[in-house]
């Protein structure tokens, strides 16, 4: 069982739930965590009729009914489309909160969420970096790393919500490999033989040789070192500006990146629409749209569900990936 | 008059001229700067049969035939294709040089680089750092931007061949003002109106309100407001991960860029073939292909010609801007 978390309620969640459940059959049972209210108030909007299901425990769960755990947070008139709100942006952070729990606890199998508005969520929460980290705090974790991909690429993040001088100086051997290893574990089994992992530099050209920042001899040469060491089939720094290209091609199955935006610029730029955001090395499965609450289109019916629809899916294979090696292990 | 730089003679320089000069018409009257042993020795292993016409001086140069201005730097037996050679990496750096001086004397209209070795032209002069920072030193500037350009998307950068480190600490108000100028002159008359330019952000998400890093709001921000009051039509700073693909659709005529990598990324994703290196703000006119040496596949006849015709075409057309500006000011 999948939780769907509404994320923020005056933007594309909602009505992203709404269209995947009419339009794309995911499967039967998953749990929306959100306000019956928006969710109402949104088929209402759109003129899409849902068979709401409200439910306060997983056991009142049904098949063909849109299942959702109303946290009773909002009313309709506190949902105002494509606003920015402290109230709806509160509710939104909570949600998460509490399906991370509950997918700890084992009341889902994974949690897939829609977009939460930060600047919204920041107007309680003054310290909120993201939902990653909160589902990482609920997890007692700070060990993850974020991954997109897509059919055409794939990458995971060294560092990823915070400043590029604070990225660099994130930049050392150890949190290197320990990315490597998540980025293997998530690849293992998507085909024969062992993930091809590509690292690029942290410099233009990769540093060409220190003539450009020193990083890639300190920290990213031995990581890279230090991993093909441990079996794994990692291999760089590639200079950054050409290594995605490659790998889009097929040479590579991920590209370790060393900051935010060199791996969400190809990304983005090769696949805006259907690229997934997961979560590795945390207790909890969690995949999440790649995109944000989009006010400027929410409550139009023009929200595209793809990226919520495959970032379903990458659950789904997640939690089998997890069955199958539990079964191989015993 | 164009003179055309033959790059390192062991890589895809020389084949690029041979297979330009016999498959595209670009116009009769272009020079190539560079050794008449190589070129020679180049057409022979490739069995294309090549008109050569020698010259010392421009006066001698000829419609019809490959001129070439050898530089007498190199004999046959020095070519030793895809190897790193000191000797053939120094008179790749001389011809630039050379090229540089005589186009700001005036001998040719403007000059379009072939790709240079670094590592090769370092083993002589370990401090060269790149074409554009050497010619910049000919011309006596160090103000000046290097600007990708292809059908897809232009960039521009506040800075390039430096540290990720360094770069975060070039990101002044006063150098983006100065990118801007330079990028609106180069865009003004590509099509009406005024040209529309986006600023990136140098943090993740342009550091959301100063969350990640206060780049933006210190030194971008003020920055864009300078630039609007002088007239500019310059926005942002945007989220650098999703201002590309809105600038590839047409939104933007170029973005401003913080690092290499950041305008090189999303450049190469998109077009790997056909982009333009173009030097603004230098008293010569310079473009050069976006690719280097290519030694894995250097004298096999396989090198793609298209970056080199667009480089060369581009710098046909900065030429005649130059000279309508000059013709709207008398």
């Amino acid at each position: 069982m999948i939780a769907i978390t509404m994320g923020d309620g005056n933007g594309v969640g909602p009505e992203i739930i709404l269209k995947t459940f009419t339009e794309y059959h995911l499967d039967d049972y998953f749990v929306v965590i959100g306000d019956i209210s928006c969710m109402e108030f949104c088929s209402e909007q759109l003129s899409i009729s849902i068979p709401f299901h409200v439910i306060h425990s997983i056991k009142e769960a049904k098949a063909g009914v849109l299942n959702v755990w109303d946290m009773g947070l909002l009313s309709k008139s506190d949902i105002q489309p494509r606003m920015l709100s402290k109230k709806v942006g509160a509710a939104a952070r909570d949600y998460v909160e509490f399906a991370a729990r509950e997918t700890l606890k084992g009341t889902f199998d994974a949690m897939v969420t829609l977009p939460v508005n930060k600047e919204a969520v920041r107007l309680s929460d003054p310290g909120f970096t993201g939902h990653t980290e909160l589902i990482a705090e609920v997890c007692g974790q700070d060990d993850f790393t974020m991954m997109l991909s897509s059919d055409k690429l794939t990458v995971t993040h060294i560092s990823t919500h915070v400043s590029m001088l604070q990225a660099v100086a994130n930049v050392k051997k150890g949190r290197i490999v320990k990315v490597a290893e998540l980025t293997n574990g998530a690849l293992i089994g998507k085909k024969e033989g062992k993930p091809k992992i590509a690292v690029a530099g942290l410099n233009a050209h990769a540093g060409e040789g220190g003539a450009f920042g020193d990083e890639e001899i300190r920290e990213i040469i031995p990581a890279v070192e230090e991993c093909r060491k441990m079996g794994l089939e990692v291999s760089g720094p590639y200079p950054p500006d050409t290594i995605f290209l490659r790998a889009s091609k097929g040479e590579f199955d991920a590209v370790i990146c060393m900051y935010h935006d060199q791996g969400h610029i190809p990304m983005k730029v090769l696949d805006f629409a259907g690229g997934v955001n997961v979560t590795l090395g945390l207790k909890v499965v969690r995949t999440s749209v790649d995109h944000g609450t989009a006010y400027d289109i929410a409550y139009q019916g023009k929200a595209d569900c793809r990226s919520f629809v495959e970032a379903y899916r990458f659950a789904q294979q997640m939690i089998q990936g997890k069955q199958l090696y539990k079964m191989n292990m015993t």
